[in-house]
């Protein structure tokens, strides 16, 4: 029975080491599964090595203790650290996607930053952006500078009087074609940018979605890179109002932010114009598919499922090694006091919660290589599969981070008092998974959207249309379900996705 | 319409002056019947304007953005204002318990120390335990100064490694009959006192709950009344091992610690012995009955109960008013954004709030005088109804309690990215109502013992034993669920209760 730990020296509690000599796989195999292969959980042991062994990476106080204004620099302290040893890896060529993506999720990033990133939305949000929607010119201007850390941007959309009704934005920029500029305006409180990551005192520029107005007409929303702030003093530049909106119940370091804008003049080059595009003359030019815009909200919705997978392993984690250390109430009157573990009720809170982190992994996984196999199509111009995209991520972003929620909140209260103590981490985790049902698609507006989609597919298959994989099943139970047809039960996997099927068509 | 508040002069947003205008009923008349009459209601509101309109009361800055320490250091100083005023209302003649449980709970207390108050545990824990659990002479010893706040107690039970569990609890108390004294000692770092609110900083004393052993025998827990604290210098005395157990998900200016004894010493008439006793020679005297020691822990129940009704309504006011101010998302294309509570979706999440705030209500001055009624029977010796109380409790304190918290998410998830932001009260609204999920009975272990007392009643059901009133629907619907007969669907509400309990009874 192993009594400590091979790496770190601590001893461990002898019940848990007891739970672990029981299990009956070979936990290494089941390690490079859950990773993607031995080489890829080699270099995560190798990073987490890397990262959360530096001596500096380690706080002084925890962030629980400090203000909300030392919460901040705290955690842009570390940021600057963690991104430095990201350009140490660089050098080494070991600065795969996997590091920005750990470094950025509930994975690596809760070791550097537990309460959110301040530069979170520059990797999430401005860089994608960049890449999906900036000319090559303009990426040849911005995305070596955006890479290198020299500018730190933000993606500045919703507004404080608006989220998800995006056309109801007021922001407006209206091109000036005698000095062929764009005029960035809030005519009302209510068109101040509310909410963007980093914003309050990181970003220096942002990419801003505002009501694009040429030759006196009106042709919707588009996104135009803004400088905010001096990128020596780091002072908001005249006509930018910028700030903090406040604490929140989680994600405090992230420093989010308002901004409002006064006459704000930006050269034309600034919109960004890979898709739509305005002329010199202010000639507005449509984008060949409007389609082609989704891929920023569509990559993010896609990371936020891998995020949930994430926060919900480390919530179940915590919750059954509490189970196998903490014991009370005897089951029969006289006997020790068990791990709590061996009481059914407690089973009956975490072991689904196990279950469902490994179910939510795989779910990500798969939603990942789809959306980098849709993309590709994208790139060859092929848009077959996006709404069956779209459909899936809207719906497993809404379905994912709701029980993801729910679960930590078992797993919490499953450990007592204990779930409730800022030390155990739940309550930051709770922070992250529930902030998540709310940003990127509100889940009451996601799962309308899956409505939609599927009672579109639902039409498609009562016409005997082909359908897109992965809901074909609704074609293949059409004529069993009209007929409310039952297929045999049958204890296979294959029965059991069978059943699943049915049940979702009828 | 109105378009500013009488008592304070602020504008009032048109959306919400509107739907005020609309409504069916007479305010007034439904305040008065919420607030227990005309007469009570006036109290509230003349005791509302004492408390919340001192300047002193006002923060400088909101709790959230304080470091932990001084988070409770202006807690403190708020109490500390409070608790004059209450003087003040001494003088008055206006101290009536009202005045009490409105500071104490999340009603007006929650104006004052918005993330608990570091004297709660002194009035809802170590106060009533004195009454219930001293003697004469030792209320005549304890409870002026107690009173007057010239001591600040905490009550002492739970420990690191014991909570649901008490009998498990590991602090002994050993009489010393040389020097007519109990020993106190932690034998082990489990045996630490952990959780106490007011124990970290604030309190002097405490009520300790040890396994008293006297003569070599042991005889379970009995509580003591220990100083903790020089009560000038406020140093710790010797011995005694106290602290803070650190940052929460919520109730952080509540100070919760930790206490270990190393061999300290009190008086022989520091027990609390209005039952159980031990006399100068160590001789132990029994308590005529254990219930009589239930009466502290019923209280606070009752409390919790009249609290989560408290939290419930303030999560739906703030929830339904931000949906009348709120503008989003066209119903039908080509519409301005209609206020959200218009979407069904909306109405939906929040209407169930409203009416299951109202339902909490009543129940809690159901359970609130039943708890009175019961007292006083007690009191003339009379037992019969502790067990059906009891039940109550338990179930209504783990119903109330969960689903209050799951309500509260509703509201604040119903309010979209604003809901999360602290200054929408939210935040501390959710630490509230989940910790009771866990404190004073975890409600898993409630609800085991709400099934224990319903199966017991089910048995007497079936031997035709006659029934506490709250149950007794189970002998009434005994034979008809035993043959499975429903009674026949009838409207109205004697048809619709008759058939809830058809339900519960089957």
């Amino acid at each position: 029975m192993t009594t400590s730990n091979k790496s770190t020296g601590m001893k461990i509690n002898p019940d848990l080491a007891h739970e672990r000599s029981k299990c009956s796989f070979v936990v290494e195999d089941f390690a490079e599964f859950w990773n993607g292969g031995k080489e890829k959980l080699e270099e995560k042991r190798w990073r987490e090595n890397f990262f959360l062994r530096d001596p500096e990476l380690k706080p002084e106080i925890p962030l629980e203790y400090l203000s909300h204004k030392e919460k901040f620099e705290e955690a842009t302290r570390m940021s600057t650290i963690g991104f430095r040893k990201v350009r140490e890896l660089r050098d080494l060529g070991k600065d795969g996607i996997d590091t920005y993506m750990a470094l950025l999720s509930g994975n690596l990033g809760s070791g550097i930053t537990p309460d959110g990133s301040p530069f979170a939305l520059h990797y999430i949000m401005f860089l994608p952006t960049l890449m999906g929607q900036a000319t090559p010119e303009q990426q040849a201007e911005w995305m070596g500078r955006a890479w290198s850390c020299n500018i730190i941007g933000t993606y500045a959309q919703t507004e404080l009087g608006h989220g998800t009704f995006i056309r109801g934005l007021e922001t407006t920029a209206t091109y000036d074609p005698k000095t062929e500029e764009f005029v960035l305006h809030s005519p009302t409180l209510t068109a101040y940018k509310w909410w963007p990551g980093g914003l309050a005192h990181t970003a220096n520029y942002a990419v801003v979605v505002a009501q694009l107005y040429t030759k006196g007409q009106h042709h919707g929303i588009f996104p135009f890179i803004v400088q905010l702030r001096d990128e020596e003093t780091h002072m908001p530049l005249p006509g930018i109002k910028v700030g903090e909106i406040g604490a929140k119940l989680g994600m405090n370091s992230v420093n989010n932010g308002f901004l409002g804008f006064d006459n704000v003049r930006i050269p034309r080059k600034n919109m960004l114009m890979k898709n739509a595009q305005v002329e010199k003359d202010g000639t507005f030019i449509k984008a060949p598919s409007s389609v082609l815009t989704y891929g920023t909200m569509m990559f993010v919705r896609v990371v936020i499922v891998r995020d949930m997978a994430n926060y919900l392993s480390k919530a179940a984690t915590i919750a059954v090694r509490y189970s196998a250390v903490r014991r009370q109430s005897p089951i029969n009157p006289g006997e020790p006091e068990p791990q709590i573990m061996d009481h059914v009720t407690q089973q009956l809170k975490l072991f689904p919660q196990i279950a469902k982190s490994i179910a939510f992994r795989m779910t990500a996984d798969y939603l990942w290589n789809m959306y980098n196999q849709v993309t590709t199509e994208l790139d060859k111009g092929d848009l077959d599969r996006l709404p069956e995209l779209h459909g899936m991520a809207c719906c497993l972003k809404a379905i994912t981070t709701s029980d993801a929620t729910a679960a930590v909140e078992i797993c919490r209260l499953a450990c007592g008092g204990h779930g409730y103590l800022s030390c155990s981490s739940f309550p930051l985790t709770y922070g992250f998974t529930t902030a998540a049902m709310t940003y990127e698609g509100e889940n009451t507006v996601l799962l309308l959207q899956t409505a939609r989609y599927l009672m579109k597919m639902w039409l498609a298959a009562s016409q005997g249309e082909t359908l897109p994989p992965t809901v074909a099943y609704l074609r293949r139970n059409f004529k069993s379900t009209m007929e409310a047809k039952r297929p045999k039960w049958d204890k296979s996997i294959p029965g059991i996705i069978n059943a699943f099927e049915t049940c979702a068509a009828g």
